[in-house]
């Protein structure tokens, strides 16, 4: 693996390190006068954009439909699900008023959107032959969070929901499509070289009216873990709530199986948090908003000369669809815009000063290691093209390892308590199954616990439960969390 | 110009045919149990996104950069520009309630987002240096409406809101930027193959804030006119009532001077509306979800000899980067397909039967004239494309022609009332210039003042003013409008 820029400030004062960088870019402004939303800027737009590109290309290639659907919710739907409406109602923004006559009807803005979309199922399903139905939107929701808010990770309009509504015939095509919810997740996240963890959720925290959710889990520079998406198994309860039938091929009716699954901004923090160092943001390849920088090493008498092969190469990169930009501001110095575009994480910096023109040459300088090379002028294209591959790689193995050292097997409480005041990350201990013991764990070691395993059996003889010492069934994963 | 198909229920009963054609696809379902609200369905869905696509690319590439704002708005910001709370006061959604909690600011929705946007100009914009800044957002936007709502038209939810905010160092370079906004909506709407007439919007009917507003108005099949989309030179009222100075070159400050401009879903409801015919809607080739369908006629013992080459065909149009689609439901007939494809306004439709095979040809039917040609089959793709370029053009053409007929120059209160009872559409008449007058004409006529023609100069003598007899000094538009 390659050696990386320091990662000092990143690692030991992670929250400062992430506040100033979305601030100094800047990518997201989070004075704007409403607690807990903030303005998405022209630069951090296009990561956004770059982004939920990929969520868009993984959902479409596999079937789901872009829809939009209205930001309210009657009062009277969003109470139809009983578990759904008992979660949320301490959490919901309501409209009361329009303008100053009050509303006959109060109305929720969508904390998630069950309750707005179901009623529609209702009015688009009654045959076999309408499922499966497997619609997306990307939409701003909103919670009354009544904790202290954090940028892209704790907010009050989460202004980048990108939730997944699938209906189907039978229990088993519904659990099947799960599983492909699950595969979908982890290629946005692998196309963003961001490691992951997938765990079922404990029953006493899944998504409200789910009968299973599956969590895709990350560890951020601090040890904490950030939840970036989760798939849901929703059953009948929704399709029992909100009344949605269909006639059978054989002539009978029942209702329909559900799923939903939800990726937010969330995964843009962990995007920015997961790939940075001290000298700023480092982007893989696919979404940096700006993929190359060029900056002109000039001297006196031969500016001219320098710029217009700047012009030609940055002219050439584009039109191969790179991303290209020509950093030609006159006031600063080369350092000043080493500075700029190593901030915001451009994979690739291209220097070229007058002794590049008569050899030839250019100076390339990828922003993962910060390792220079000199390349043939005329092979740029395939030696930027080579550089994007290796940082793409890099990054992902370096943010693999990563994670891998934050998962740590553990087997007492002393343990547990040692590893979360220490680096933190995930801890996986034997545990009995139950749910009293659990809940109880949680308080005792002030951690939450994430479930187990996804699709992993558990490996040999587990011992006892590390809380209440019964025959251990489970290999259950404990974080502290975002 | 080309025949087209029959126009009878489109232009009779224009109300009918939108809300059925909307309904049948379906576009948008209205059923969404909101007042004034509704859900983009997968095929409305792919029309937005063309057309939004439209909106950013003429945006960006005058220099406009995307952001994103949030919803919600304080009140207090809300209420600091006098003429712009004035008129939004009684049309705007309120949240009052977090939980079961009474919030201590009250939030709007926002009504549209120069109140949200302004304050952050003050804080991003310091010295000359830091303009023009020009941004845009595309975002839903709310308006208790209390006049009967229209699906796209009149909405409590505007879905698609496409708002660019401007800030400027000197008045002139802000106007040059009005006129800048004039072209960019010029083009959009050409690019959409929409005729429409710019006025400079009466005083009284002014952006509220504004200190003068152009308006793009377009006629609709039922003879009324449709503002598509509006341009605002907003001097300096919003940068001095939220502050907004900046550092001149010369080291002394001053307020910025501001515009800003809007367009909505309405575009959308005129694309669909006026290019439609009795047989459903009718796309220019660059936003047709379906740009070619292909349809298989099958006989007997050549079903897969026919199907075989459908697919090839589609597979290389798809190569070719044409969105086209092979319709093998095995339940229809080739007529119940041609029904589908019409009613989706697919550009060209593609049959192919075992003849065609034998011959090797292809039948290419246009949506525009439903004119028939048979072409080789290896020279397909040109040919389509010639067929996109022949449909687009005739689009243009047959809309232009049709609103021309409905530009029509009057010269008494008589005529007026007699234009407007009968085929509708836009009427200039000579006018004194004065409010009072222009409101008395208003009432009288029963209709609305859209203001002077937009950077015409009126011609010749203009005669007494069709109102009040005194000399006329402008030529007025007037219309019934939605």
């Amino acid at each position: 693996m390659h050696k990386s820029p320091e990662r000092k400030v990143w690692s030991e004062n992670y929250s400062e390190w992430f506040r100033k960088i979305i601030a100094d870019i800047p990518v997201y402004d989070t004075r704007y006068p409403v607690k807990g939303t903030a303005v998405w800027t022209p630069f951090g737009f296009k990561i956004r954009k770059a982004v939920t590109q990929i969520m868009r290309d993984e959902l479409e290639k596999t079937g789901h439909e872009e829809v939009l659907f209205p930001l309210l919710i009657p009062d009277y739907m969003l109470n139809k699900e009983g578990e759904h409406i008992k979660s949320f109602e301490s959490e919901v923004f309501w409209v009361t008023h329009g303008g100053t006559t009050p509303l006959d009807v109060k109305l929720a803005l969508r904390p998630t959107s069950e309750t707005a979309i179901y009623p529609m199922f209702k009015l688009w399903i009654s045959a076999y032959t309408d499922l499966p139905l497997k619609i997306f939107q990307i939409v701003n929701v909103f919670r009354y969070e009544t904790k202290a808010t954090r940028p892209m990770i704790r907010v009050r309009e989460v202004s980048t929901f990108n939730e997944a509504h699938t209906a189907h015939a039978t229990r088993e095509e519904a659990e099947a499509q799960v599983a492909q919810g699950v595969e979908i997740y982890s290629r946005i996240f692998s196309r963003l070289k961001l490691p992951f963890a997938k765990s079922v959720r404990p029953d006493w925290d899944k998504f409200p009216g789910a009968v299973y959710s599956i969590a895709f889990d990350t560890i951020l520079p601090d040890g904490k873990v950030l939840q970036m998406g989760t798939v849901h198994f929703l059953g009948q309860g929704f399709a029992k709530a909100f009344d949605i039938k269909f006639m059978k091929a054989d002539g009978e009716y029942g209702y329909v199986w559900q799923n939903c699954y939800g990726i937010s901004e969330r995964l843009i923090a962990a995007l920015l948090s997961i790939h940075g160092d001290d000298h700023g943001l480092v982007f893989p390849s696919s979404v940096a908003p700006v993929q190359v920088a060029i900056v002109p090493i000039v001297y006196k008498g031969k500016e001219e000369e320098v710029m217009k092969k700047c012009r030609e190469v940055r002219d050439g990169l584009e039109s191969k669809g790179i991303r290209a930009i020509l950093d030609d501001r006159k006031e600063l110095t080369p350092g000043n815009k080493y500075f700029t575009w190593e901030q915001r994480g451009a994979p690739v910096r291209v220097e070229i000063g007058p002794r590049d023109l008569e050899a030839g040459t250019v100076v390339l300088v990828r922003r993962d290691t910060l390792e220079k090379l000199v390349a043939k002028a005329d092979t740029i294209y395939e030696e930027i093209t080579k550089l994007f591959a290796a940082v793409d790689s890099n990054l992902e193995e370096r943010s693999r390892a990563w994670m891998a050292e934050r998962i740590t097997q553990v087997n007492s409480l002393e343990e547990v308590r040692k590893k979360l005041d220490g680096q933190g990350g995930i801890l996986e201990a034997p545990w009995c199954g139950s749910r009293e013991c659990g809940e109880g764990l949680e308080v005792k070691v002030d951690a939450r616990i994430l479930g187990i395993p996804y699709n992993e059996g558990a490996e040999g003889e587990l011992g006892k439960c590390i809380n209440c010492d019964k025959k251990a069934e489970k290999r259950i994963r404990i974080a502290r969390s975002y």
